[in-house]
């Protein structure tokens, strides 16, 4: 295999919008944004011809010009999917990548005061205007959403508030399960709090701001579990609330009901009809996920079973959380053939 | 230093104990039980001066024994008590080293159907059955207890619930703030369960004891999440229940609640009276603690500080979980000063 | 800062070259390369000025594409050169992206008969082909390399090689002082062949190229010191020579010199006149560098001062050994400093 | 199985010995030292009977009363090698346990002008003075050595040394095969020093005992390094000669060398006659050793296979380094029975 970047088969169109609902972003964002369309080889063969629609989010602390990052040996989704479908592999979809990248690392994909509003943008600008200029099956039955880690937060919880946008939903180790995922995190944030900012999240965010981003042990995880909060527990004012006393992660029950309000397993019950409604799930995950999302996938999996849905994609697999692109293709295929008709 | 066992210079006593209360305990552990006594050096030179006294338990794991292991260029406890009262460093007293040891690895020095009446034993039998035989200062305000980690949460369980037998304690690197110390844990069990014992507790402990024990990585994890359902959330009729679904990890709230019940932070505000009768209270814990115990010292002291209570030794100190035995003489010269008049 | 990659402020031009070096190579590789050439603002306003040339070579498993990767809240080396030069941080300059990649990850930019002949390809084909379509100030002494791990390895022993080429270089966390940074693979190397791989080399190459590059937990390491092998220690006949016994680590010593020749802390004695020679050299690493790189660097700059070199850039600075592209300013500010004249 | 210390079956005798072979040792450690012998059951009812008999050398750091450290659900040595006994499991030995303590952490058992006469302690004053006084087969054809890494690697080289002492001997993850075992600690020495102790190793003695010992991260690497540059390379004079540069890590060969004259597998050539004449040889590692000792363990054998010896136990087992008392019995049995006859 040669590593380099090779042509695609079908096309790969880079649009930018300029988004309303992004607009006096709390963050101060862009609200242009850009977007990226790819269509199936044969797409302008065809004129007449519609296609089922795959969305795609990302995880944290992504922006759309990574899908284009290169690891050694490997081809990135946007090649995959391309190549899938040039070989027969993953039935003619038109795959659209969306950027809702923020200063914090990420959105969680919800309308929120402490990040902006990202399902209006994708749910009322994003899928609107592309079935406008592409020739989608312009239908919830017809449109699917996938994503990786948040990404696979993005298109469990996008699928279930919004089922009059989306038919199906394929997810790559999501966030769910907060208490096992999430959770953990706390106390590494408030040991690197005391230890190194005095206790103080603004401490942090000056400091970070002012050098190499994520160069520091605890970086990570003290951006992400802000970013959390951000999507999770803001108030109408736009303050941030954390779900947890900073200085020894002694949980806050009500927000951190907040949280749990908004993890995937916890919102089944609320909108099993939503989820009764979907044509395609796929559900997988690394077996080693590094934030146990396996055990998130399979509490997922368990609710659904539990509200009656069983016929799902469900895989754990023996993995790590990092460098699984290489499972995109067959969600989008699942999501492809059950989609498509 | 010479690494060797010293001789003492005051008098260690090995003593075994009948305990009525350890009787048809259900774990079939041994109801004879082993008890050693230090006495100052001086005790047999005055005989009728009478002594505060400390009462120390383990961590969890531990039997009386291991208070002898040595690790390399170090003292045990016994030695540096018995060498800090030769030196005058820490005022005379009456150390007792309990065994409270059970087949699942310890007891938390409660009453539970799970693990046998270990609360009942140390206060019913083995306080009384000391005062006895030894010049103790027969009263609670002259009694403390002292542990590590579990012996941490034992001795501030013991004082919390039996102020009329304890007038002081000491924990280093107790347990406590459950969500961030013992929570985490769970997530490890529910995947170590699924990948090796087809998710069953049972296999897991029947594999555990046909091996050497504490061979395999998670087999201190395993052993220790059930003893502490064991001890916190076992059922009159014996049947331990577990905080979550071993399959997920996912919360069980009304078991969790029953863990929290037990936890010292959530303990502070029923017992606020017991706290407040205390004359000692020394709190520590290593800044490195990998169960992150140091953030359950500061939450425990912030809860003792909303009731009032601010004449507490508190430090963290730059350590790990392990091999903290120096800092044992700091805490009992605090209690044997403060229990001494 | 806007996360998206942003129109340059000079100019980038993608090339591809037809190498007569790398034709017949010994992995079958392309013999037809990218290369990136990047021209510094004004370039095109000013037809008669010259300029100093950087050579940038990659750490191993690198591939021209991937110097596009995106890191969040980072920008990439292509971006931060033409940022640099916009602001006037950095002297203008022409900057050439390399590609080396094999397929067994990297050459170390040495003629080998296990990778092929990149020495060759580099200073007898690309420098060459740049000097004749860019107004290069084309002599030695304005022209300089620069990479990171294996890349600094190159600019090491590109300039030791062929100083009539280079006249100066910069190496951030270069590969050097091969006990303390590649020996200490081995064992892990054959642990893995004996546990996963019935102790052969030719099972993990199977292995590895039937699924998912990387993902499993010695694919680094097996295939990297492989990869050494081919570039350091292979026969005439193309048979790759490991240094070490498969079966246990223990070293090979004849083959095991073989690697030593190739140590730029060793290559410093022997090349002594052609470092004298060089114009400008930059080295530094991060002190938490999991290779020990940090160790290299002042081993080597210890053998630079032990034949008279001190006027050196020197620094070892806090961070591992990802995630430093943020380095790269400064080694190419010295360098086009230094060379510009 | 009751955790507590149980009474034995057979005798255990503790003695001290005044060794004119310590006498004067240059780091001033104690010459009288102690001395277990433990005799099986039924010694005392045939006063005619002889025995063969075993000593115990222990690993690095280890002083004689930590045989009898307990750690949970585990029996110690003693007690295994008692039981063992009682069963028949293992046929009726002497079992000498010896303490070879240093103020570095022990002395590997040899003669050096950095730790003391050891080799000559065990040797000349040790095993006569137990023939003398106890029931042995007095010959060396009935007198083993055995221990446990730095423990395995005095039963391997007392028995080359000594081969007029010692008939058999066994090795647990004896330290062997220096370069994959011990070089690699090197870069974690030099980067300590240099970032914590000024490069110097004498700062980091005093250091290490101005405070609780081994409570740093680098201590146990630091401390053990030192201990073996004692054993191998002191010069007549006294002067711990170091194998590295600690400024960067780098080999010095001369040094290095005079370790390597003393790694088991370069010492089996020197050696054949004595190995050949060894009537049992017994070998394993946990294939999860830290010091990856099973390469060691391996290389070794690999070594005796050459000079025609096959006739040895061996066995890689599914462990790490620590907490594997539980193979003794298996090598005491070997070499009880083999050394029996």
């Amino acid at each position: 295999m040669e590593p380099w970047a090779s042509e695609l088969a079908g096309r790969m169109d880079e649009h930018e919008l300029d988004s309303a609902a992004l607009k006096g972003n709390p963050l101060g964002d862009p609200h242009v944004r850009p977007l990226w369309v790819l269509v199936p080889p044969g797409y302008d063969d065809e004129p007449e011809r519609r296609y089922p629609s795959v969305f795609v989010v990302q995880g944290y602390t992504g922006q759309i010009d990574m899908w284009r990052n290169r690891f050694p040996w490997r081809r990135n989704f946007p090649e995959l999917a391309d190549q899938g479908m040039a070989s027969g592999d993953i039935p003619p979809c038109v795959v659209v990548w969306i950027d809702a990248w923020t200063a914090l690392g990420g959105s969680q994909y919800l309308d929120s005061p402490g990040t902006g509003n990202y399902l209006t943008y994708i749910c009322e600008e994003i899928v609107p205007w592309v079935d406008e200029r592409y020739r989608t099956l312009g239908d919830r039955a017809n449109r699917g959403v996938v994503g990786k880690s948040s990404g696979g937060y993005g298109a469990m919880a996008l699928a279930m508030l919004r089922p009059d946008v989306f038919g199906g939903f394929a997810t790559h180790a999501g966030d769910a399960l907060f208490e096992m995922s999430l959770l953990p995190d706390f106390r590494e944030v408030a040991r690197a709090l005391r230890d190194e900012y005095q206790g103080s999240y603004e401490r942090f965010w000056d400091d970070f701001r002012s050098r190499p981003a994520l160069s520091k042990e605890h970086d990570s995880t003290l951006s992400m579990t802000y970013g959390m909060a951000a999507a999770y527990s803001t108030d109408p004012d736009g303050t941030v609330r954390l779900p947890f006393d900073v200085a020894t992660g002694k949980l806050i029950p009500e927000i951190w009901e907040r949280w749990l309000a908004r993890d995937p397993v916890r919102m089944v019950t609320e909108h099993a009809d939503a989820l009764r409604s979907m044509r395609a799930i796929y559900i997988d995950a690394g077996k080693r996920d590094e934030y146990y999302l396996d055990l998130g996938a399979e509490a997922f999996r368990r609710e659904l079973e539990a509200i009656g849905i069983t016929d799902v994609f469900f895989e754990l697999f023996d993995a790590t959380h990092a460098q699984i692109e290489y499972r995109y293709p067959l969600s989008l295929r699942y999501l492809a053939e059950r989609l498509g008709s």
